[in-house]
Formats: C-alpha cells, structure tokens, sequence
C-alpha cells in the first residue's frame, strides 16, 4: 500500500507510523491487518465476535473467567498493594500527588499468580489466533484506580507509545483487559472509541528522555489532539463495557481508548496483559531514545509454547 | 428533637449542624423536614414524584421544559462563555490549572435570559411548594464542564457549606440542575446518593477566609470522610440521571452529590439555581468568617411574587 507517511528515520530505518516528529497531527490510515487469520472452525473466538473485534477494534466477553481463578487474582491484587516489597519497587506507579497505589507493572514476573494466568492457554490462544503468530508478554500490569480519587487515563493509542518509545514497529499486539472488581457507569470503566483501530493519530511534541516516569502517572506527551479524537468518536461513537469481575476486554494496539477519573467509593481493579508476535519483536525506539525499562516493554522475550 | 449534638456559636447563636469545628467527623441526624407541604391535588409535582423526592432526596424529570426554552439557554450559555466582559469577572471561574472557564455564578443577574426562567411559575412553584413558603434565589451558575478536560466535583452537601460558610440556618432549601447538554455516562454526569439528605456530615479543618477564591475551582475543606461516603453509598446506592437537554433534576440542599470528570468530547452543561425558603434566609455564617460575596449568596433577597 502506498503510504506518503513512510519516513525514513534518523538510523535509516523505514518508520511507518512516525508521531511527536512534525508540529502538527495527522491522521495515518492504518498499514496491517486487524485479524491476521480467518476465520475457521476451531478457533478460540466465535465467528461473531471476530467479525466484531475486526470492525470495532475490541470485544468485551463478560464472565470469560471462572470465579476460583477470578477469585486467587483478586487476593493476589490485594496482597501486593499492600506489599512494601512491592510498593517501593520502580514497577509501582502511585497516584499522582499521592502515595497511593496507581499501577503495578510486571505482574506476569512478580507475582507466580498473574504468570500462570497469563501464559495460561486461554488468553495465548485468543492472541496466537488474532496475530498468527507465537506470542510473548510485551507488558503486563494492574491498574487500581482507587475509590474517591482514582485519577482518569486520558485517551491514547497503545501503540503510539509502544511504537516511538519502544520501538515496536507495525500494529500486531492485542491487549487483554480484566476486570478484577466490578466495572460500572461510576467508578471510571474503560472506554473505548468502535472502529478508531484503523486510524492512527500523530501526536506532536518531541519525547524527552525518561519520559515513562512521569507518563505513567499523566502523560503529556502522545496525547492525541482534540479535533482528531472528536472526529474518531463523531464516527464510531463511544462504548464502555460493564459487568463483574472475571469478565475479559481484548483489543487492538491501535484502538483509542481511556477512562474518566473515580469518586465512586468502588475501586476499579483491571489486570492488563499485552500480546505482542514473536515477529513483531521490539527494535530500538523510533523517536531516538534510549530504550524504556524491561518492566514496562520487554526486549528479550521467551515465547510461551502454544500447546501447554 | 433532642440533639446531642447542638452546640452554641461564638456569638452565641444556636447551630444545629455544626461542621468543621472538632477534629473527627461525625453524622448528625437531619433536624428539619424534607416535604414542608402534604402532597394534595394541584400541587406543581405528581404525588409519586413527591414521594421519591421524600425518600431519595431528589427527583429527576426528563423532558421537563419546552425545546424553544432549551434552545434560547444553550444559546445564551455559550454567549456568556464567550462574552469577554463575563469571562474577566470574579463571577467566572475557570478550571484549576486552565483558563476554560468551568462555572459562571449568578446568572439570574447577569443574564435576562436566566433571570426570566429562574422566575418563571414552573420551578419557582415547584419550590414554594416543596418549601411552603415564598422563595428567593440564593446562589444561580452555570457548570460547564468542557469536553476533554472537564474536571471532576467531589462528594458534597451543599447544606453544609451553605450553613459554614453562608450562614444558612436551617435545611430549607431546593436546588434545580437543569440539563443543557446531553448528560450521559461518559460526560461526568451528576451523581446523587439516594437518601443521603436524612444524614449531615459534619467535615474536619478549619474555614480559612476568602476559602471560596479555591474551593470554587476544587474544595479542600467541606470534605467528608471516605468512611462515612462509603457508608451511605452501602445503604443508598448511586443514581446518576442520564437525558437530553431540557431535563430537570430537584434535589434538596443536604443530598450528598458530585460528578467525575470529563474526558469525552462532548460538554456536559448545567444550569444551577437554588431556591431558599425566605424564613430560612441567611444569617452570619456559622464559621464566624466573613459572608462570601453576593453572587455566591445573596443576602438581600426578594422574593417573587408567587402568582407570576
């Protein structure tokens, strides 16, 4: 496909999606498929909800967990918050202006609970399916968003960062979502924009180095602009998928999506996995910096076997 | 009633609903009525509405007013936010850290076109009965919670700061938030806690003068306690009124109410107006501070004529 955006980047590598580079956005038709397989008998995913993750970009599968497993992931979320092992550690991101626990990243490595859940054949086979592709775990984390003032996550595409500040190079990553304590119109649930997978908004802004640190607490920079995030919505409009625990949101690298803050007395709780293909490994970030730390993209990785 | 908790002011007047004056929290039972009238044919509410107003301390009308109303206010909202005249004054206030402007006060003086519809038989009726007695308007605004960047109201009583703050004696007083926009579940709609009016809680810290120059933007005291919110969610539940604009939601002065930020694109708009039973007009506030200005609280009412 002829793309007028492919840039050739500063280590003469070919940069299909290049963002925080110009002083204004734009929009990048997307360059790979959404659903890198077809459709067959057999797969982990029903034919309808294929076809829906193919044209919105996500699908929300409620209950996809049984409550014993649902049930050990959220003990083991409540143990590591209250772990000062764990809280002091570069993996634990707190509330901004807060002592208060916002995320922690690197579950599948820290906690033997989160490792076998997510190397488990139930989430792999969904990623193996959607990408055709051995997988690994390019990040994974829990996401707290503690009652009364659990902070928003404004919009982003996953892979705008993923791409300029890991170096992931083309769009063939899913995420897996989990909701580990209800999620309702009150406490913040994730929102997503059907359909924005297929676009890919520029953000302008150069990466400064060490960004991460203060981004997973509010980012500022790979911040999509307000009239290209209004036009997304205008087309596809706005879903929040609700229920109870144990319930499982797959999406795109590329779809956009975000939640507003929490002063419901409920905590949200969501644990979040990343599919990355095997293929589709990290290369040096293509805004020029120096690679983020292993907890939150992984370089090396060890692919799970796709018959345990 | 006998009530334990009736302390004697500074100078020596009685406060039913003292707050921020010892250093724990504590709930005190309401000491007032909510209905002040029986319900009876004629009356400006249906008997069911009337009832649900009683036991939940609110009551939401959908639809409530014509769409060449509804019409003339969206246009006269946006006027203002536009007007530089309005924008520069003390009765604008913008969003913390931002100059969008987040609420304008006193709109029934600053605005004809307000002035008019806060009047107009249909809410003024509905408060003079409610309140059975002959009515003013204590505090009018305009929230208009922008798209992207709305921020969030935390959990209050208006009551309570209205009594510290304002000097109002006693609970006695409805307000009305009238939907411009569409309020739906992504743009922070208002969120009420069913029943909480039959609870005061009191909130911990001192009133510093002048508290009202931050506490418009965001409130550091006037707080309640995360213990005590829980509580009456455990027992009430949450609603958040969802409509079109155009809709009416009535909810008395000690509902325990707030609204989560924004991050959709659309503006959540509202407009605010309370109405004070005249016998409950205000004295000096109980804090012993300074009174606030008059476009936060009027202190020298008139009422309007309640066959206009």
């Amino acid at each position: 496909m002829p793309n007028a955006h492919v840039q050739t980047n500063s280590d003469q590598r070919i940069d299909r999606y290049p963002s925080r580079v110009a002083t204004v956005s734009e929009v990048i038709e997307r360059q790979d498929p959404v659903l890198y397989r077809h459709w067959s008998k057999g797969a982990p995913l029903s034919r309808s909800d294929c076809e829906y993750y193919q044209s919105n970009g996500f699908v929300f599968l409620e209950e996809f967990f049984e409550s014993d497993e649902v049930a050990a992931s959220q003990v083991e979320t409540e143990r590591l918050a209250q772990d000062i092992t764990i809280v002091g550690r570069d993996e634990t991101i707190t509330e901004p202006g807060s002592r208060t626990v916002r995320s922690i990243f690197d579950i599948h490595d820290l906690s033997p609970v989160f490792s076998t859940f997510a190397k488990g054949a139930r989430m792999a086979d969904i990623a193996r399916f959607l990408l055709d592709d051995d997988v690994y775990l390019h990040q994974s984390r829990l996401n707290y968003k503690p009652g009364f003032r659990g902070k928003e996550f404004y919009w982003h595409s996953d892979f705008e960062t993923w791409h300029v500040e890991d170096g992931m190079p083309r769009m063939r990553a899913v995420s897996m979502s989990i909701t580990l304590s209800e999620n309702n119109e009150f406490n913040g649930p994730l929102i997503l924009i059907p359909a924005s997978h297929y676009s890919y908004l520029t953000c302008v802004g150069r990466t400064p180095e060490d960004h991460y640190k203060q981004s997973l607490k509010k980012q500022d920079y790979g911040i999509p602009d307000d009239d290209s995030l209004a036009n997304l919505v205008s087309r596809g409009g706005l879903v929040a998928p609700k229920g109870g625990p144990g319930s499982l949101i797959i999406f795109d690298c590329n779809t956009m999506h975000g939640s507003n803050g929490n002063i419901s007395p409920f905590p949200r709780r969501n644990a979040f996995f990343v599919y990355n293909a095997l293929s589709n490994r990290l290369a040096p970030p293509y805004a020029g910096t120096k690679p983020r730390p292993d907890f939150i993209a992984h370089r090396d990785p060890s692919p799970f076997p796709s018959n345990d």
